[in-house]
């Protein structure tokens, strides 16, 4: 996933001197690990609800950064950003009531099993830290996730994401299987096929004698080419994790924070009450907030033998930033906004690949959606699905690829994209599709 | 470490009705592994450059927080947070000159050996990141640390942090070796022992198979109890795990930044020029930065197969807050003041160890200095040395312990404290030491 749309300098046309030279002294401060979007990358400067600006103050529609969920530079977050460091940052070894009214406030969007809450600074240290929770409490090491799953790059959980690339080889404890793929002609099938590669998989662990751990899924399989239908398909598996003494760990970093429209949490179109849920991306708009939500009963082995302390981490400033984006999700209707248009984009989207033979599949739910690019044959098409976004962002739509073979467009706006949007979006992506 | 000054809700005597609401509204909603400063837990409202204040308005002058290192609430800080976060946040796939001209200035105030940097949030990924390259370049595994060092909390920094406690095994591939103790007799043998130890180590490396990778110290020895001096002791046993293939990480997230008031950085004190540097925690005085810089032909092996996206990593507003820092520190003259307002606290120190015999060694550069406390047979007393915290507390002096049995103070104020805070928290002390 991370190498797509990468930009190598050899590869640079049409580049102003004033950005090569930018990306030149990038090169040479930063090193060889960092990496662009685009063949043309772009040099933004000024960011403003579903907009982005460059240096000449040409503007570009953002359907790709769900960090800054609730739109770029909110006024509400800057605000109470601005209020609390001038107060007080300090941490979590002293009281404060801003962490506690935070807590409060997160932990009531999620069901009531889900009593206890953890802060860290990133999705990465999330999923880090709900791995030695539930390896603690299960007692065992063994960890099932997707093909193409992305849930961090810390050195314990880049071993279980494979989307990574080989050069991270998986831990030995960790099993992979299948994402579950969108069947339209037989939905209760999805379920069935994901949960039967999840009891074969528990099934190998006990034959080398590994002791399941968790489940660890992305609740929207979103790197894995975003898979969310038909809802509910999760449970089997959840089930044989379950009855083999494993826990299930949501990774809500994706589609956590009312992005899939219907729902604040990806795991509640599932009608499921995971172990442990892990919070990332959105949950600050772009301030470093993380953290995860676990049942009491699963923390209190934990927190017998282990103390946590994450210095950032759970800080008056970042509970004040968090508080701020979980007010303006419910005061802006943000959930509401993105089933509505969300349900307005993807069938905008199906309507276009009826008239496109390259566009497949349109999946996902709410604002988080994935369109197939197949080649003549019907194949996944990465080349021409970086194609698209490439022109794309030459009219100044940003948008990215997901999927295996990097063949799925991602497409995943602001939760507050309005109908003018989406209208302005499937107008460009048609005039590339005619240009192609 | 981190259980230290821990408060348990039975020890609590003299709590207010309104604190121990919070303290229980606390452990429902956060559970069980977070941890309170104090006895009698501190709830803050409030800082302004060395002071804390709580609900009531009462000021406590703060020698333990590093974090917010140039001054709590600095409004340089907040200047440079809200006027970023009002433009733009956006992550490292975009150009952006903000994180360049950090970048810059940062590489700037090291060797020149030390050609890249990248950016995380926290000081735990700084090092778990710096792991991975050292492990990926030298092809090895072993880590040698120290016994009681501290290098953070994601799994596999916390299983080469024997501070944490021995729910954390330590990794296979780790070795510990004891800090190099101070000897004001034979300045000269510290940095023999600590050698014969580290190729001890290395030798018991090679006998089990294991190539190392790296030795990883916090260049002032914070956790085990704060080893300074002499400078340069260190170069002995750095040489010995060059010639075996490992390379040398230099931990600054404790002494970094200007704290020791000789130099910027820890490691120059030892006149050597590490292989990686990790930095954290007073990096962004509180906003969630920190980072590694590495020399650039270590990192070119790591960059050529891997990318590395940290999605709050260096992002433009830390970006920001970090330049207002390294401006901060420069034209505040915080390294100055820190030489020279910690020689005055240093004296002071030993001028109260000269009355007081339960007060030993005083050791320490700059800001950061440890005291050891001492029962009446010269034995290390980690149980006074918590009753010194503690009535410190009652005075409204804020410091904490550090060592492997708890009984060093450990005093770490803002680089801005002053003379005037050196005289108020020294009489605060020996009021303390008096009524012992």
């Amino acid at each position: 996933m991370l190498k797509v749309n990468a930009f190598q300098a050899e590869q640079a046309d049409a580049l102003g001197a004033a950005e090569r030279s930018m990306i030149e002294r990038r090169q040479r401060l930063l090193g060889p690990a960092y990496q662009l979007f685009y063949d043309h990358p772009l040099h933004l400067v000024r960011g403003a609800g579903t907009w982005l600006y460059d240096r000449e103050g040409a503007a570009y529609l953002d359907l790709y950064n769900n960090v800054a969920s609730i739109g770029h530079s909110h006024p509400r977050v800057v605000e109470a950003l601005t209020r609390q460091a001038a107060q007080l940052n300090t941490h979590t070894r002293y009281l404060h009531e801003g962490v506690l009214d935070y807590a409060e406030k997160l932990l009531a969007t999620m069901p009531p099993e889900l009593g206890n809450v953890m802060f860290t600074c990133t999705g990465s240290e999330a999923n880090d830290l709900a791995l030695r929770i539930a390896r603690d409490y299960s007692g065992g090491t063994g960890v099932i996730v997707t093909r193409y799953a992305y849930h961090g790059m810390t050195a314990s959980i880049a071993e279980l994401s494979p989307s990574v690339g080989d050069y991270v080889p998986l831990g030995r404890d960790i099993r992979v299987v299948d994402a579950p793929l969108h069947d339209p002609a037989d939905p209760a099938r999805v379920g069935r096929l994901f949960a039967a590669q999840v009891r074969a998989a528990l099934a190998d662990m006990r034959r080398h004698g590994i002791k399941p751990a968790a489940l660890l899924v992305d609740t929207l399989f979103t790197s894995d080419g975003v898979f969310a239908d038909p809802p509910g398909f999760l449970r089997e598996a959840v089930e044989a994790v379950r009855a083999a003494g494993g826990l299930f760990i949501a990774d809500e970093v994706q589609p956590g924070f009312a992005r899939t429209g219907t729902h604040m949490w990806g795991f509640q179109r599932h009608g499921l009450v995971p172990d442990l849920v892990t919070l990332g991306k959105p949950m600050g708009n772009g301030h470093p907030l993380a953290g995860l939500t676990v049942r009491p009963e699963i923390l209190a082995r934990f927190g017998r033998n282990a103390s946590y302390f994450n210095t950032f981490g759970g800080n008056p400033v970042s509970a004040a930033v968090g508080l701020a984006v979980l007010q303006v999700i419910e005061e802006e209707g943000l959930q509401e906004n993105a089933r509505h248009v969300g349900a307005q984009l993807k069938e905008g989207l199906e309507g276009l690949a009826q008239g496109h033979a390259c566009l497949g599949q349109v999946r996902g739910a709410g604002l988080f959606l994935g369109v197939d690019v197949l080649d003549a044959q019907g194949a996944a098409d990465g080349a021409s699905a970086r194609r698209i976004v490439n022109l794309l962002r030459d009219e100044h739509m940003l948008i990215g690829v997901a999927g295996a073979q990097n063949n799925v467009l991602k497409i995943r706006p602001q939760l507050c994209f309005s109908a003018e949007n989406v209208e302005q979006f499937l107008a460009a992506l048609e005039r590339v599709l005619g240009r192609r």
